[in-house]
């Protein structure tokens, strides 16, 4: 039985709407995952979720490999059942957290050594135990464990990495145990053209229900991305969705949506949603600053989220500037909302054929006269513009 | 046309139901009013209150004098415009956060001066200005300014605060200009039984449509602090509603109501919550220990809260002990909808005249066998035991 039946609904130049069918139910493509880290989207309910549109959580692994330890989650019932969320989950391979936090200690051909943050524990990630506790953790869609190599990176050290990447890959697949699980391959090789080409088709090379584009927005220029994206989607398999990981910025979205990514996840949204920023087509708000005080209008006119349904922009700068956890409750609600519906957008035109309109229509408001030139670029490349 | 009545609809020894009339609907006692400090119940949206049965909200009129303050909050139509919670409020004087949070620089006959925690002003708080703030918060029941004397404070001291805070009673309703707001005076008088009863004497000669009994749960024994519930109550007039200030534990709830008492407020639920805990019949659960991360029960078997219906105590334990804001915003959730259901099986049994069975079933889970003496002879007095 496949579980993962990816079934593409409508084409528009690159970009696409897909269904995506998991055990869980079905997720609509393009769509952003809201990233509940430790099994929690922060200050978030599941009902609020589902009210505003989300379809799929992501959980990373690393958290709840430390704690509270993937035998308790899978006692619970795994995710599903532990953290409220009864539809589909992605869970990452905790790889990115081991090196991005800087507690690596070790890396070889065997895997990765940590120090846990928590108490200090050398804990040990290898391909086989990232399967292992994300088939405890129970979501329907799992990571293999990768390296993220930093930018800048050598050619070197790029090439090394990738080939280490593909060799846990072949090693992830072996551990699986679980047909309800999905396992997802992640293609690296950094801003370099031909080692990106060789990941890619190297990867796609073990027949995976989905692909992640990975190693990007770590630093690099935005042309050098959108380059790398441009070059994934065109060398990936037209019927298998792609997921470009750590994007959330909607310019990004909007673009990479163009050259046929289907799926995204970031902390951007709520993270700046704590920090007291509002995503608004123009940008962001800064609700710290004291100059909303008085204004009486929702953070976004036209926004259907609760937020903007019943709170003026004063008074939610007025619960910023109070540092009240209701302020960082409902900025994260309305920016989780807001990327929800930049990819129900994009799904409607897409589905009429006028992602270009779209993509011009936002890049009207976020950029004004002066669109960035990777912007275009990848619209172009897309078949937009 | 009088917006405040109040009608008491059953009795059941010295307790009672009633229904209380405000511009923004009725209210039934007894009941328990959430507080929102700022403006904002920490962490709640107005719907989740309104879900969970909350009928009005206090908010501090200290805090929101300071930030945003009080044209702001009126520009925005008021509480009810400006927070989204469109039901009746309940603002405090003032006083009491002056005098409590230690920046009282001064009080004299004239009023309290204070220096702000926010930036170090020196502000003035009189009788007439805590009216006039109340009035642009456009709260429909407003205190009147009075001094909240600590625990213990001499028989000299207590008297002469309480001859002003009549004086001050006095002043507050000549500064009253809004026929579409209550205000209630306070009775204080610590807990010297001649002292109270001058106090609240005084105080219901001004025909008032609520009295508060303030001064207590600052310190003093049990015994003494319902020693002086049940001689306030005994002088209040029957008809009118009595509110004893800053009281919010479950025992204490059950042995007023059984006095009584109509209204109550207190940051006991939300900030226990926050802390970790989760208020249950028989007294707190401590998420933050070890012991209930296997624990796939809900917090409170039985209870209706979105809290107890989706997560075990293992998943809240798991958000408390990773910091997650969540856990807060679950167990505050939990904790009101707790003492919510108190007042609402306290209205029913009343309602049934079974008030003395309610407080029994009560203090069997709460205290076992050790039913503590305050709390017996307190129900012994309000004729239920």
């Amino acid at each position: 039985m496949n579980f993962f039946h990816f079934q593409i609904t409508h084409k528009a130049g690159r970009a696409r709407t897909g269904l995506l069918h998991t055990p869980h139910g079905p997720v609509e493509t393009p769509l952003f995952m809201p990233v509940g880290t430790q099994g929690s989207v922060k200050g978030l309910m599941p009902r609020d979720l589902k009210e505003i549109g989300s379809q799929i959580l992501l959980a990373n692994t690393y958290h709840l490999l430390l704690r509270p330890g993937p035998e308790r989650v899978r006692a619970l019932g795994g995710l599903h059942g532990f953290a409220g969320w009864r539809g589909p989950w992605l869970t990452d391979s905790g790889g990115f957290q081991v090196m991005s936090l800087g507690h690596l200690r070790r890396i070889d051909e065997k895997g990765v050594v940590f120090q846990s943050h928590l108490n200090g524990d050398l804990v040990e990630l290898t391909p086989e135990r990232s399967v292992a506790v994300q088939e405890a953790l129970g979501s329907d869609i799992a990571m293999a464990l990768d390296e993220c190599p930093p930018y800048p990176s050598s050619r070197a050290y790029l090439e090394a990495s990738l080939e280490r990447t593909l060799r846990w890959l072949e090693r992830s697949l072996k551990a699986k145990t679980r047909p309800d699980q999905a396992l997802f391959g992640i293609a690296q090789g950094g801003t370099e053209a031909d080692l990106r080409r060789r990941s890619t088709l190297e990867t796609i090379r073990f027949d995976l229900p989905g692909y992640a584009i990975g190693g990007l927005a770590v630093g690099e220029p935005k042309e050098a991305m959108f380059r790398m994206v441009e070059l994934s989607t065109a060398l990936l398999p037209e019927e298998k969705p792609r997921y470009l990981m750590g994007v959330g910025h909607p310019e990004d979205l909007v673009a990479a949506m163009g050259l046929g990514v289907d799926l995204f996840d970031c902390v951007y949204p709520t993270r700046t949603g704590r920090f007291g920023y509002a995503l608004v087509p123009e940008g962001r708000l800064n609700l710290k600053s004291g100059r909303h005080l008085e204004d009486p209008r929702p953070l976004e006119e036209g926004c259907d989220c609760y937020a903007c349904r019943t709170f003026s922009r004063a008074y939610l700068s007025h619960l910023v500037r109070s540092g009240e956890m209701l302020g960082a409750v409902l900025l994260s609600l309305h920016n989780l909302r807001f990327l929800h519906r930049l990819t129900e957008g994009a799904r409607e035109a897409i589905r009429q054929g006028q992602y270009g309109d779209f993509a011009r229509a936002f890049a009207e408001r976020r950029f004004g006269k002066e669109i960035p030139p990777w912007f275009r670029e990848a619209l172009v490349a897309g078949g937009h513009w």
